[in-house]
């Protein structure tokens, strides 16, 4: 191990609102986040770019590095896609980083981006399934909402925690993402509204689960002498760290808790020589209620089994140490698949900033915490002012 | 930039058989590429795996470092896949080498594998067009065959190429792949074969085209301190470098040269401090002949126009300065798409090590070069032994 890695900086990020574009290709969407992204760098262009998206086969194009630059007008320059099911945008950053630390690089765009709405809804859920196991889950027919009921029944059962405990959730995101121009679903919920929301697998409603959601998001990395150069406001990578678990949940050890999300968190933490209480802000990756919930308690903000209890007794509100998802999180703000990791990372860096242009909570250091399939593939990323 | 870059080896490779494994499921061939790879590597465990891939989405799958790594029983690492369509392996390298460059992990798995047969031929070429551009090039019919024909079209005119000196070629590439036991298509070819072979797309014949192969090749990347205990012979990675190009090929500059080819060799000779001249062997992309021609002089092995004529005359065999494609290329070993550029690594490294099972051509400085889409993600790989 090298005992001194080099800084990385976030220099400039740009997000496309977050919907369904019916009308605009995926080249389009990422253009808009990495046009705004370099304008935000002070016009500093990537030699570099890394590419976080999971679905595009489904719209017969892969490719995408070479995609992107060349639409963009960076032929030439170095690139490459990184996939990791829902959890690409935070895996990107780890390429990124690396790429940047290791001065192979001196600036790297990286660039999320996700067009769901190329294909019709079931689809779209078939294809959100390779992300569980192909050979030895999808056989039996179950979808990627199945999979996470089992772990929110389970959560449920073992910790005695009741609907309208799990619901603070849901209502808490809304309200966040009601502000947040960038948001998919701006609209307040009630704890009436999710109990009357359709089942989608039971116990999982409508207002549990994310949207499916088209959006582009990008950023900016680079090393600190180029960083001091192009913003007056650069924030640190302190920590970043990812761990893998399998694939198929059947075989896991436990399904309350996510291996991947405490270990990875573990990793990024430490490198960033700081505890979760340490933490003002973190982005968490709400795809369903239960992820929030399980990964509030991985990540170390709650004791297991406290975390919906905590956030229906008043906690993880904007302003409160740490604030949860001021974003919106998944549930309000969406979920463009490959770009939700660099949705988190522009939120946190605004953040810090104090330039994020919904709720403003403040702080110093911020966490992101991107999930790949049922907890398979997690990344956590340390940002500071 | 970093001044000092730290030095990263390869310290164990293992590569599958390349060919069509209707009965091995995708997940099998790279537990087979990666156990290799550690045996290799005297029982060195990765902390991190980056699988490069193109098509599983086509077998439903995604999410394929968690898949692998669990598979494998390496729960708990870290991972994420890289994807740069057929140059998705030469990709992965870039991605591992900077993870072990900046310190963040200090034994990378670069594990490439591939699985076409789970679908038939014409679905597969279908996939293969995701390379290309899926807005403006795919509706108009055109295969990745056809384009690639195009460029061969133009090529032989330009330079008033005759059939028969393209044809030396796929003769070279299968006596060499002949030897090698790994190899998809162990047969030797005649210069009647090729004129006989059917026209794939005008003036592609079916013996100017690489196979589509299963397949599945690991390296074990490491640093210096950490190579030196688990390999009496590793190899050092000098340079690495990639460029993207248009993936489009009606926008480009020229036809009969890739600029991605001449700037990722630049590079990657640039940072090994090294020229054409002194590499002593070098594996090219020759997924069609006129890959491997048009590449042999944007490296810089012939003057432009003159990559044929070369071979034709007899340059280029075993044991010449350089050697081409000891392997047999992507055209007799195969071309198992995201695998391919670990298999590239794996055979350089072995002819580095004197171990490599088939033609052996000594020498102690290897180039390999891999291309993705027609030449618009290409990375090319300086190895030293």
């Amino acid at each position: 191990m090298i005992a001194v890695l080099s800084k990385v900086f976030v220099v400039g990020v740009g997000m496309s609102n977050v919907g369904r574009f019916y009308e605009r290709p995926l080249r389009d969407l990422a253009a808009e986040a990495l046009f705004k992204a370099i304008d935000d760098a002070s016009n500093l262009l990537p030699d570099f770019i890394v590419v976080s998206n999971m679905l595009s086969s489904q719209a017969e194009q892969e490719n995408l590095a070479s995609l992107i630059a060349d639409y963009c007008g960076l032929r030439g320059i170095s690139g490459f896609k990184v996939e990791a099911a829902c959890g690409a945008g935070g895996a990107a950053m780890i390429a990124g980083y690396s790429l940047i630390s290791s001065g192979l690089a001196n600036s790297v765009a990286v660039v999320g981006v996700e067009k769901l709405s190329e294909r019709s809804t079931p689809e779209v859920a078939r294809g959100l399934a390779y992300a569980a196991d192909a050979d030895f889950e999808i056989p039996y027919g179950i979808s990627f909402s199945g999979l996470n009921a089992l772990v929110m029944r389970h959560y449920m059962d073992k910790y005695d925690v009741k609907r309208d405990e799990m619901s603070a959730w849901p209502i808490l995101m809304h309200e966040n993402g009601y502000h947040n121009p960038y948001a998919h679903l701006r609209m307040r919920i009630t704890n009436e509204d999710v109990l009357k929301s359709p089942i989608i697998a039971d116990p999982i409603r409508l207002l549990d689960s994310c949207p499916m959601s088209d959006g582009a998001a990008a950023v900016i990395l680079a090393s600190e002498d180029v960083a001091k150069k192009c913003n007056d406001t650069p924030i640190l990578v302190a920590g970043i760290g990812n761990a893998l678990d399998s694939t198929d949940i059947s075989s896991r050890f436990e399904l309350d808790s996510f291996l991947a999300a405490r270990v990875s968190s573990e990793r990024a933490l430490k490198m960033a020589k700081l505890t979760p209480k340490d933490i003002d802000i973190a982005e968490l990756h709400d795809a369903y209620t239960i992820n929030g919930v399980v990964t509030l308690e991985d990540v170390g903000f709650a004791p297991k089994g406290k975390g919906a209890k905590y956030l229906y007794d008043g906690r993880f509100r904007p302003g409160d140490k740490p604030s949860i998802n001021p974003s919106g999180g998944l549930k309000s703000r969406g979920h463009p698949v490959g770009a939700t990791g660099i949705y988190q990372v522009c939120e946190v860096v605004m953040q810090l900033r104090k330039d994020f242009p919904g709720v403003k909570v403040g702080g110093e250091v911020g966490l992101t915490q991107n999930i790949g399939g049922v907890g398979s593939n997690i990344t956590t990323i340390i940002l500071r002012s």
